[in-house]
């Protein structure tokens, strides 16, 4: 058995979306799950699957994380990111960074090579010189969608916009968990500010034998109720099933502080579970039994 | 009910602790108990009491926060703290600081005055600007016990050594309950390392009508098993006491990762837990009973 989630984030929708702009998500999704499935199925490793879903969604300008992500008010992309393995629960974060072009891939060189979880700004940037990460300046990461939402000008009517973060998490045919977030942030956030992707335990987690997480929404308020571990706590401990964790951390636990968003997650027997609050969420799924759906989804 | 307790840190001692030396640690940490003690009795709220408490510890060069922290690898003092209350499980926190003379304050005014938790780097010293806190050269807080230990110099025979961090726990008269953590982090990190102390859910947590935790340890393994998140729902949720919870994490989760470290608790009864499995731990308690301890306590 293996199984795989990404999801490109929850926000708002329009009422109707243009056919083209559906499209052009639809297959940055699809492009992002069949990379990682795709490696699963070669018997692979499920950090190597949801690393290159996720990075092939930072490469894509349409999602927050990496090119195209979420402005700061100083107008710069300050961008997080974290890797977690299940096995021995090893895991890796960067966040503030400005010049590496694809953040998950140095949240996993913190984990496999130093003897840290989390590197924020500038220091996590030496990482990634040292290690001959690409970088890349600034303006890289700066679309002109993201400079338009910065000074608050209008979308065009109708246009969608994904907000949250990406990530991915996978269970592979040796029974590996591990779960990967990548994000740009809040729009607008302070420069400095980390929100709870690159937080181990808030939108990313991973156990083994239990689950692996991957959130996306108002990240302050995942922080706050350490969000992706309540869910692992609640399978391992409590017998809830994911989908009850997932539902119960959506409709209860984050509504007693306002809290809305989603979250991707797959379970020790390859059990898949999108949930989200939101208006709409952008996600994919796909496993050895054939199944695969990428969509995007609307509260009924 | 009204309660508290204080840490300076856990970690390795000296067969035998010379006796002003050790009468300076435990000068330190009572002041830092009776501080925020006197607030709780006064019919202050908890907040105050636990970033009273920390803030005293931050100032004293004996312990590895604020004033006398662990050097980075670079040779500077970079500086992690968080504040969270029960009520709504709000929380601020920082990382990376460099020239905020106490960081603790800096993290409540994350939480007060802005609609993020954790800031980090000069983005967070920007709000110390802003909020009038008390800015400080980098020299400010290099000891010369900490040059000498960075230097790899052996220090003085029998000198004590205060590891990981200092924190606060209280539960105020009102019935609510605060926590605040405040650290160098580990000596020689890396520049831009984040450890478990501004990491809520992992060194620091509260929720009302559950318990308020402050850990110090091994911070990347505080940080894996999302610990103080660990302990809040094994109260919560499966029923466990206090104290039960936190030997749980202490004796069976940390354990399994190679991880060793100390914690504070208070419960919503005003229960105080202390608990370590390092060498020792620097810990003072009190509370409306007219309970009050303050003691370097070693393995049994």
């Amino acid at each position: 058995m293996h199984a795989i989630a990404v999801h490109g984030g929850a926000g708002t929708l329009p009422a109707v979306l243009p056919a083209a702009q559906e499209t052009a998500y639809i297959q940055g999704l699809a492009a992002a799950l069949d990379a990682g499935n795709a490696i699963l199925e070669g018997g692979g490793h499920s950090l190597d699957a949801v690393c290159t879903a996720v990075q092939i969604l930072e490469d894509n300008p349409l999602f927050n994380a990496g090119r195209g992500a979420a402005l700061t008010s100083a107008g710069n992309a300050e961008l997080d990111a974290a890797v977690m393995v299940g096995a021995q629960q090893r895991a890796g974060a960067v966040a503030c960074v400005r010049h590496v072009r694809n953040p998950v891939l140095l949240a996993r060189r913190v984990m496999e090579r130093t003897r840290h979880v989390l590197l924020a700004g500038s220091g996590a940037e030496e990482l990634a010189f040292e290690e001959g990460l690409d970088l890349v300046p600034a303006e890289y990461f700066r679309t002109p969608e993201r400079q338009r939402e910065l000074l608050g000008e209008h979308r065009p009517a109708g246009a969608a916009q994904s907000e949250g973060t990406v990530g991915a998490v996978a269970l592979d045919a040796a029974g590996h968990l591990a779960a990967a977030t990548s994000t740009g942030g809040m729009t607008r956030k302070r420069p400095g500010r980390v929100g709870d992707s690159p937080l181990i335990g808030a939108g990313t987690y991973a156990k083994e034998g239990v689950c692996a997480i991957s959130a996306t929404g108002h990240g302050e308020l995942f922080i706050r109720v350490a969000a992706a571990h309540h869910i692992s706590c609640a399978v391992e401990y409590r017998g809830l099933t994911l989908e009850q964790a997932v539902q119960e951390l959506l409709r209860e636990i984050l509504p007693r502080l306002d809290g809305r968003g989603g979250v991707i997650a797959v379970d020790a027997h390859g059990n898949l579970v999108t949930g989200f609050t939101t208006e709409g969420m952008f996600s994919g799924l796909a496993d050895s039994t054939g199944r695969r759906e990428v969509s995007i989804r609307r509260q009924p």
